[in-house]
C-alpha cells in the first residue's frame, strides 16, 4: 500500500522500537503473569515495568494504573464502574464525547440512572454554565474528554474537574487523543480517572489503561481471576502491555518534536485550504497540533474520502469509531453546524512521519477532486 | 529461561507460524478496521478472514463469531449479556466454573438475579440430577464448562444443553480448555453460546471469541462505536485477531497429534506417579489428554511448585487465573476432596512440544523434591 496515511487519530503504525520491545514476549515461551513459576514471574515483572512507564507518561503513580484491553473498555469501566458503585443519581458527559462514553451512560438509564449531555459552543468548547446548571442535580460522575478526536479541541479539564469536585462528583477524562500530542498529567488535570490508549501513540492495539485515584470506589466490568487488584480480571496481554509501556516512553520523548512538526504541517495545510472556500472547524480554538477538520458545502465527506482514497490519500470523514456513519458528526451538530455542512466534513490527522511534500501533494489532489466532484454534482465552483 | 514448561493450561507459547501471520499487521501502517480507506479495508478483510478460520475450527458460522479481548471478557459477556437481556430470574453454573463465569453470576445477584451453582460428583462430573432440580426454578442462562482447567474433566455438554433447552433457558459453555485438545463443535454441543480463547492454543494473548446463536438476545458489555454488529465495541486488535485465526487453523490441523502425544506423555507420567502414594484426581473420568492433577497429603502444592520451579520445571498448584490462591482449589472442594488434600494439589499440563525425556526428568525431580520436603516437614515417607 503506497497510500499516504493521514488518519493518525484513528490508529497509528506500531513503532519499530515498540515492536522490538514486544518480540521477546512473542518469540519464546512466556508465562501467565498469575503463575508462580519463573515464566509467570518474568511476565509479571514486565507488566510492572510497563505500569511504571505508563504512569510516568501520564503524571500518575504506577499503583493508579489499571490495564484494560482498549480505550473503549477503560471508558465503559469508568462510567459504569464509578457510577455503579454509588447510589443511582446522574451521569454527566459532554455532547461531543466518543460513543464509548455516551453510550455506556445511556445504557445506565435502564437501571434508573439519569444521563445528561453538556453542550458546547460553536467552537466545540464545553459550556461551563451548562455544566454548573446540571451539577445542581446530584451527580456521581462527570466525563469530559481532554481532546476531541474529530475537531482536536482541548477542554479545560482542570477547571471542569474543580467544579465537579465542588459538587461532590467524580471527574473522568478520556485523554486518548491527548496523550502523545500534548502534555498529559493526571495530577495536573486534577481528575479522579483518566483513560489512555496504546494504539493512538504508535503502540500495539489491545492495551489501554484507566488511571484511577485509589480513593474512588469502582465496580469491576470484568469479574474473574482478580487481576489488576481485583478491578479488572482476565489474563494480561503481556506483549501488548510491554509495547504500551515502550510507546508511552517514546511518546513523551517525542512530544516536542511531534507538536512542532505536525503543527507546521497543519498550518501549511490549512493555509492551502484558504483558496477552497472550506469551513475549518474550531480553527481559532486551542486544538491538539495534528488535527484539521473541515467541510465543503455541497460535497459529501464520504464521497470526498472515497475519491481521495483512490488517489492514494487516507483520511477520515469524521470519527473512524462509529458504525452509523451515514449520520452527520454528532460533534459538529453539537457545535450548531448545519447538518448539510456537517455531512461534508473531512478529518485530516497528521503524524510525526508525514512530510511537507505529502501535504503539498495532498492539497493538489484535494483541489482536483473537489473541482471534479463539483463539476459532477453541478455545484457552482 | 531453560526451565521445562509444563503449564500449558495457563498459557502457551506463540506458534512461530502464528507470529508470522501477525507480523505484517505490526510491521507496516495498518488502518483502523472501521476506516473506509485502503488501510482500514485491508484490516477489515483480515478480521473477516480470521472470523472464518475461528468459525471453522469451532463448527460454527462466521456470522456467529463475536471477537473479544479475552476468554474472561467473553464469559462475562455471555453471563451478564444474556441474562441482562431478559427479565431477572436465575443464572445457573457448575460449581467448578472458572471465576470469570461464577463471579459475574454472583455480581448479577446485586441487581436481583438468583445465582446457583450445580454440584459435581467425586470425579468432577456435573450432577444432572441437581441440574434438573435447579431447572424447576425459572432460569435464563446455564453455563457449564466443556473441559475443566484444573482436572481436565470433560462434561457432557450436549446432554446438559438438551435439558437446559427443554427448560426454556439459554446454554453457554466455556470451551477455552477444550479447543485444540479435543474436537469442539458449536453445532454438535447444541449450545447457544460458547467461549474460545487464543492464547491457550498457541495464539496471541488479547483475542478470544464468544460464538453466539444469533437468535439469542444479548446486551453488550462494552458500548461504543458499534463494532461486532453493535455487540462488542472497541477498535479491533487486528494483529491478535489475525493470529487467533491462524492459531485456530493450526489447532485443528494438529489436534490428532496433540491428543495422542500428550496422552502418551500423561499416561507415562501418571504411571510414574504410582510409586509415590499420590491421589490423581479424576483419573478414571473422560479428561482432555494433556492434563494431570494430583496431590500428596501433607505437602502444600504451593511449596512443591516453588521447589520444582527452582529445579527448572514450571507447573501449577491449581488454576493460574485466581488471585486468592491461598484457598484450596474450589474445583476439588466441589468434588468433596478434603481441604488438607486439596491444598496439596499440583497441576501438570503438557503441550505438543514436551517430550518423554522431559517427563522422565520431571518424575525424577518430583520424587526427589517430595522426599526432601517430607524429610523437612517430618511427614512419614
Amino acid at each position: 500500500m503506497s497510500s499516504i496515511y493521514l488518519d493518525h487519530n484513528a490508529t497509528t503504525a506500531l513503532d519499530q522500537r515498540v515492536l522490538e520491545s514486544m518480540l521477546p514476549w512473542m518469540q519464546r515461551q512466556s508465562g501467565n503473569p498469575t503463575s508462580r513459576h519463573v515464566f509467570g514471574r518474568s511476565s509479571r515483572d514486565a507488566i510492572e515495568h510497563a505500569r511504571t512507564q505508563v504512569a510516568e507518561a501520564c503524571g500518575a503513580y504506577a499503583s493508579q494504573v489499571i490495564f484494560t484491553a482498549s480505550g473503549t473498555e477503560a471508558n465503559n469501566f469508568a462510567v459504569k464502574g464509578i457510577a455503579g458503585s454509588q447510589a443511582g443519581s446522574q451521569i454527566l458527559h459532554s455532547a461531543i464525547e466518543h460513543p464509548c462514553v455516551s453510550r455506556p451512560a445511556k445504557a445506565m438509564q435502564q437501571t434508573g440512572w439519569l444521563s445528561n449531555a453538556i453542550g458546547v459552543d460553536e467552537h466545540g468548547v464545553l459550556s461551563v454554565a451548562q455544566l454548573q446548571q446540571h451539577l445542581q442535580t446530584q451527580t456521581s460522575v462527570v466525563s469530559v474528554m481532554l481532546a476531541n478526536n474529530e475537531t482536536g479541541v482541548i477542554q479545560n479539564i482542570a477547571e471542569i474537574a474543580e467544579l465537579t469536585r465542588k459538587a461532590g462528583a467524580f471527574m473522568h477524562t478520556d485523554a486518548v487523543q491527548g496523550l502523545g500530542k500534548m502534555p498529559v498529567s493526571f495530577t495536573d488535570l486534577n481528575v479522579h480517572a483518566m483513560t489512555v490508549s496504546s494504539h493512538k501513540i504508535h503502540g500495539p492495539q489491545g492495551a489501554a489503561a484507566l488511571i484511577l485515584d485509589k480513593r474512588v470506589d469502582i465496580q469491576p466490568l470484568l469479574h474473574g481471576g482478580g487481576q489488576e487488584r481485583g478491578l479488572r480480571s482476565g489474563t494480561e496481554n503481556v506483549a501488548a502491555i510491554v509495547g504500551f509501556g515502550a510507546a508511552c516512553e517514546l511518546a513523551v520523548a517525542n512530544l516536542a518534536h511531534f507538536a512542532s512538526h505536525t503543527q507546521m504541517l497543519r498550518d501549511t495545510f490549512e493555509l492551502g485550504l484558504k483558496s477552497l472556500n472550506v469551513t475549518i472547524f474550531s480553527q481559532h480554538t486551542t486544538r491538539i497540533p495534528n488535527t484539521s477538520f473541515f467541510a465543503l458545502d455541497g460535497i459529501e465527506g464520504e464521497t470526498l474520502v472515497t475519491a481521495l482514497d483512490r488517489k492514494g490519500f487516507a483520511v477520515a470523514s469524521g470519527s473512524a469509531c462509529s458504525s452509523d456513519s451515514t449520520e452527520p458528526s454528532h460533534v459538529l451538530l453539537a457545535m450548531g453546524i448545519k447538518p448539510d455542512l456537517a455531512r461534508g466534513a473531512v478529518r485530516v490527522s497528521f503524524g510525526a512521519h508525514n512530510t511537507l511534500l505529502q501535504v503539498a501533494d495532498f492539497l493538489t489532489a484535494l483541489k482536483n477532486e473537489i473541482l471534479r466532484l463539483k463539476q459532477l454534482t453541478g455545484v457552482a465552483a
